[in-house]
């Protein structure tokens, strides 16, 4: 499906432009992060006259490429909302002082009054500064955020869009490669597979959450809050191969050693932001089982899949990721500004979410770990994720998959 | 769903046991071999008394490892069906002579008949050793296979069980990684998807079935019916980065250099049927990119989710799995012997496969590589499919995924 999409600027040359809600995407895609644009579009439709889109987020307003959404259509949206990636384009931009004022010019020309950024930590820091930058400058610009990450690490929300999805990627291709490991049985006997996550162990922990038996897969969590000890992973394995004769190891990708050094063999540097670039912990992990255990070890390493797999979304997480994108323009609309939503989880009963919101100032540059309640310690080392961690997440993840056949 | 199953041996003590046929699964698993078991335990119904399971294939014949599946109910063949991996338990068991024997002894004790075994090639030869070893015996079995592999690399048949699942998620993965790319434009530039398939590059060729123009990936194919030059490799890397801005690289985990080298970093041996086992051929290109072309480049490597995965399986492929099985069951209870199933594509007209028989020695040990007619050789080395190709493979992956949002 192509939407009838143009300029914003050919759409009313020389005229006045209706005031308009710009919206962006950024940081890395999220399976429903053009779940959140659709809910941006669908909030702004009758309380603000335009919406327009920034291509690559931050980047497209440096470029002047911006794209009229107002006339999407509602097929249009009902695709979007199953379109992986990113449909604007999405970019990891750091807004230096001197692009500021570059940006507002953009805004001004296009008669951008509100500004929606659909992102992380980094994009809310983005945020913050654009709306001080407006009202130093004068200019009436009121600023939303919508929260995007597969990674879960945001504060101010009891969870991220993004987060849902990707964790039920994870705690199903878990259960789909321990049965494969159990079919194979002394032919493939370790496999280790390798998780996105930054510094904040939600997704590796999230590969346990439709485990059934102490036989299911994962077997050994490593995860980046703890310090990697290669004695005790190997105890673990060797213990894990005695008892269940396999055994599935969920591992970060930033995984660290005592020293504070990446377990990775190669590590590239950092990025623009100073995150560094790790690559290949699980093949590393691997190399060393079948090194000093003696047996074949496979790595897994989904990589950009975890981030983008349609077949694997949670239709919670697809509908909050709507209404928080829904949420925000209505704040918007409604004079509210400098703020992010955030998810609040009812409490007590079955699990439904409310929309509530967090100074923008807050998110920016903090970061979640996972909290000692979720994980807990036991013997050798071996890192367990918690009842608490499954009350929480489970319902992230909407309906369990189909039961499978088992034999007795 | 658990279904009631008991030993073979259990179900009656000391009297005469009914003549069973019994159902094995061998190599490795497909998201369609329970279909194609399912299939089986169907077609067996009605024709033939009982139904057994061997646990682990042949190797559950040498340690007497049969369950009755008999009594299993319409809710737990439907599960079944949808169930990951190999839920008999698969094996990679070479037979040898003195197995042999061992193996018509159990087979003897629960009064089998009739033998079927879902499996590949070396699966086959299983099978016709069996076969063999019977008639000297003077023992009366009879024996089919049924085609199973995500690498499509059997001869006899048009294609194999299980590759259309594979295909298709290798088809809409690369869509899904390729809409990545474009979202984040500069930020990661080359990812390098890592495909199995042993010697044949039809699952590396699969990646390019979902392509709708030439700015979507894979941009470069590495096949292993190829030698890997280094030179032009880069070269096409760098054409991609200037035309489109982006590259996606689909590499056969088998690709090997004009040396008859593997590519990849690490070669770890051979497994004991002589196939090497080959790692990280992605990371060591991903590597190569960033080291030569200053480009940051990541490697994806999805290994045994390729043929785990339940959320890509093709509807034609189960379908097609399960009738596969089927057919078996009919022609072992009408008296056949000493073949396996083929699908025999019908012509001309829409898509629609017949089931014919493969004498299973023609199968043994053979392999099927992409034919010269499916892929051509483009300027400076460059692999592309073709028209024949997509032809020929795209029925098999069913219907089409939803159109997705575009902008224009």
């Amino acid at each position: 499906m192509t939407a009838s999409t143009r300029s914003s600027g050919a759409s009313s040359p020389g005229g006045t432009r209706p005031e308009a809600l710009l919206v962006g995407q950024s940081g890395g895609p999220t399976p429903v992060i053009n779940s959140s644009l659709a809910g941006v579009i669908a909030g702004a439709r009758g309380r603000i006259p335009a919406v327009l889109g920034l291509r690559h987020g931050i980047e497209g307003a440096l470029a002047d490429q911006v794209v009229s959404l107002t006339d999407l259509s509602e097929g249009d949206l009902a695709a979007l909302r199953r379109t992986p990636a990113a449909a604007l384009g999405s970019c990891r931009h750091k807004l230096a002082p001197p692009d500021v004022e570059r940006v507002l010019d953009t805004f001004r020309r296009h008669n951008v009054r509100w500004f929606c950024y659909i992102g992380g930590n980094d994009s809310m820091d983005t945020c913050a500064r654009l709306e001080g930058a407006a009202r130093d400058a004068g200019y009436p610009l009121s600023v939303y955020g919508v929260p995007k990450t597969i990674d879960n690490d945001l504060v101010g929300t009891d969870h991220c869009p993004g987060y849902g999805s990707a964790a039920r990627y994870w705690a199903t291709t878990t259960q789909e490669v321990t049965r494969d490991l159990a079919a194979m049985r002394s032919y493939d006997r370790v496999l280790i597979m390798e998780c996105a996550g930054r510094n904040a162990g939600w997704l590796t922990a999230a590969t346990a959450l439709y485990r059934r038996d102490e036989r299911d897969g994962p077997h050994v969590l490593l995860l980046p809050e703890m310090i990697f000890d290669q004695g005790s992973f190997l105890a673990q394995v060797e213990h894990t191969l005695a008892r269940v004769g396999y055994c599935v190891v969920a591992v970060a990708e930033t995984l660290r050693d005592a020293s504070g050094a990446y377990v990775a063999q190669s590590s590239a540097g950092v990025d623009r932001f100073g995150h560094p670039i790790v690559t290949a912990v699980a093949e590393t992990l691997a190399q060393l089982v079948t090194a000093e255990l003696g047996v074949k070890a496979r790595a897994n390493k989904p990589g950009t899949l975890q981030r983008t797999s349609m077949g694997y979304v949670s239709a919670v997480d697809q509908d909050e990721a709507f209404g928080a994108g829904h949420e925000a323009a209505r704040q918007l609309a409604a004079g509210a500004s400098g703020e992010m939503v955030g998810l609040v989880r009812r409490e007590p009963g079955a699990y439904a979410c409310d929309f509530g919101s967090v100074p923008l100032t807050e998110v920016a540059n903090s970061e979640r770990r996972l909290p000692p309640s979720f994980v807990h310690g036991g013997a050798g080392g071996a890192m367990e994720i918690t009842a608490a961690f499954r009350e929480y997440a489970l319902p992230l993840l909407g309906p369990a998959p189909d039961p499978h056949f088992q034999l007795a």
